[in-house]
């Protein structure tokens, strides 16, 4: 089932008792590095958590449209820089549990990321489709980056935007089919290098682990486009053409995110577009070497840290089912019901717990993924995306 | 030049006036995703510091004999467990600049570990020979396990001690010749399963950061001895067999940590023993692929996180310089002096900075590993080891 939103307040409520009973420890002194937060999508809010004792420690409210958002961390991990749909930007104090400063930077925005060095923080906009940039401290701007293309200035909506080594960010423009390098590392006036003509319509992208390679997915063709950072003059290429993207299609009822990509064992594990498979590709040479079947349309493939396991939830109408494969068989090993919704997976940094987030039951549960027993459970309204404090320290993410 | 304990008041009281400036910052509210310590190696002291700002924020004194220590640290980032020489093992708070907890476990100690979950601190002994488990929050005693081998019950000195992914610690036995993984999946009794005759003198061992091959160097032969952990039935196999370390040999200086190996753009990094060379493997089938020569006996090997250089310090007399690897071209590219007595590096989690300890001279300096400029220089007592908080949230570290 799904909520409208006068369900809320007596929601609010009745989670009120739960939060008034660890409110106290906002504001004390305690470590960071094992703290995250967890989205409201329907309530605009979100809540902090810690997965030491698996507890739910504050919730802050009136962030906005969250029926799409992220989060980046700063780099001493105590605050939260949240991307709402609606172009807010807000950063958390998860120490205090308050929010302390939140700007509207755009009509329509889809994600953020944070610079190198943690100083500044980026966000890619639909309307108006660019970059816009701010200081990490207190949010002031730093720089526009207009998505301007072709001769009349036409303003491209931006996708796939990450962080990059060297104080870079890289990007995608949907309309202009081109992928942008702005380089700030010699100060607030960056550096941009524009490639164009990269491939029709790129709808996401991500950067791998090591922040060497940036590939962006194309809606409008069937492959994907590759840019090796370390080797900007080479250009774009394009990898895994014909991979599947537009074959006779399934319906797409959701479109994979490609930052749901996995490293694991040297492979990378990618949701098929529209089809019940999971995709390994062999990064030296860019091939695909398997497919797995799964239970339906793959979302999000997380790999646990220890690249053991790759976790996939789906697309609606199979969102109520979690597969997990094997790494070194290639194969499903385990299926759980957490259930209806499952949106996000996330694993703690060192892969003993996994945390999922169940929107339509305001369940986000907690499994041991050795056991594959529930840990516990947290209640959360309709949570959505799951973001842990180790992000902080990792390259695009 | 090297000093005696007889300078110690002298520099400590020089470095009071610099630690009192911010002395007051202990205590107050504040992330620890950016915190550190620097062990002072002749003093048994230790200094918490910041790599946002590059600032000293506190020192812990009398931690005992630290001319061999390392650190871990806690799930949350808040404490750092130090192991030292003598068998002390320490809890220091970095928020309040405390020493909170210290135990003498045993008379002549290598280092320790932290378990996946973070409940547990196992440290590794020589005398008497074996490894005991702590609780990690109070330093009660968990487990001993007795290095025992043969018929007699002779004790073995225990080195290359790891945490594992499934709450596990490996470890080697250096007398024995043997590998032990001690599992505490099942509570405080751990089942341990011994690796007999995986060859002659272990002395060291590094665990990927995947957590899935441990490998340990082999003294009494020139090879290495890898266990698959993902494959435990297939037993210890032999790599590396001729690679160098029974060679006819230049003088040993200083044997090379073999948790100094680097991985960087799919390759392992790993400084040859004896010879003026870095041997680069290949682990997909564990070969040999590349010697890079280079200034001296390398002693640590270590990859900026993005695997696009690695950096490299020596043994005496050689130990003035460090010279960084571009892993691209196989070369090294740059050579700095920072000083006399480099003895460690460690970058900041997504590598804009890189800190350096020159024991001589009584400082760490902070170079930015793109510009190779030196940032910033912080005072220090014989400085040794830097450890960061990110290495909370990885295997192995």
């Amino acid at each position: 089932m799904r909520y409208g939103r006068t369900w809320l307040p007596a929601l609010v409520a009745s989670l009120g008792l739960l939060l008034a009973s660890t409110a106290t420890q906002a504001g004390e002194l305690r470590g960071t590095g094992d703290l995250g937060v967890v989205i409201e999508r329907e309530a605009g809010s979100l809540v902090i958590v810690e997965h030491s004792n698996r507890t739910t420690l504050a919730r802050v409210e009136d962030l906005g449209d969250f029926s799409h958002a992220s989060v980046k961390f700063s780099r001493d991990a105590r605050y939260a820089f949240v991307f709402g749909r609606d172009g807010g930007l807000s950063r958390i104090d998860l120490l205090t549990g308050t929010l302390e400063n939140r700007v509207v930077q755009a009509g329509n925005s889809v994600g953020g990321a944070i610079s190198q060095d943690g100083s500044l923080v980026a966000v890619s906009n639909y309307e108006p489709g660019g970059v816009h940039v701010f200081r990490a401290d207190d949010l002031g701007e730093v720089a526009r980056i207009p998505a301007e293309f072709g001769d009349d200035g036409e303003l491209s909506r931006v996708v796939g935007l990450v962080d990059a080594p060297g104080q870079k960010f890289v990007f995608s423009l949907f309309e202009a089919g081109e992928i942008w390098v702005a380089d700030f590392s010699d100060g607030d006036e960056p550096d941009i290098r524009r490639f164009e003509d990269v491939g029709k319509q790129p709808y996401d992208a991500l950067i791998t682990p090591d922040g060497r390679y940036y590939i962006a997915g194309l809606f409008g063709e069937d492959g994907l486009v590759l840019l090796d950072l370390w080797d900007l003059d080479a250009g774009p290429q394009r990898i895994m053409d014909g991979y599947g993207r537009g074959e006779e299609p399934l319906p797409v009822f959701k479109m994979p995110h490609l930052e749901g990509w996995a490293a694991a064992d040297g492979k990378l594990f990618l949701p098929a577009v529209g089809r019940h498979e999971l995709l390994v590709v062999d990064p030296d040479g860019w091939q695909e070497v398997a497919r797995i079947p799964t239970h339906g349309q793959p979302i999000f493939a997380v790999a646990r840290p220890d690249g053991r396991q790759v976790w996939v939830n789906f697309a609606y109408p199979d969102n109520d089912v979690v597969q997990v494969v094997d790494v070194a068989d290639l194969e499903v090993a385990h299926e759980i019901e957490p259930g209806p919704g499952v949106l996000h997976m996330e694993f703690t940094p060192r892969g003993e717990q996994v945390w999922l987030s169940v929107r339509d039951e305001d369940r986000v549960e907690v499994y041991d993924p050795d056991s594959m027993e529930r840990i516990t459970s947290l209640e959360a309204i309709t949570p959505s995306g799951i973001f842990m404090t180790w992000r902080a320290h990792r390259t695009g993410l």
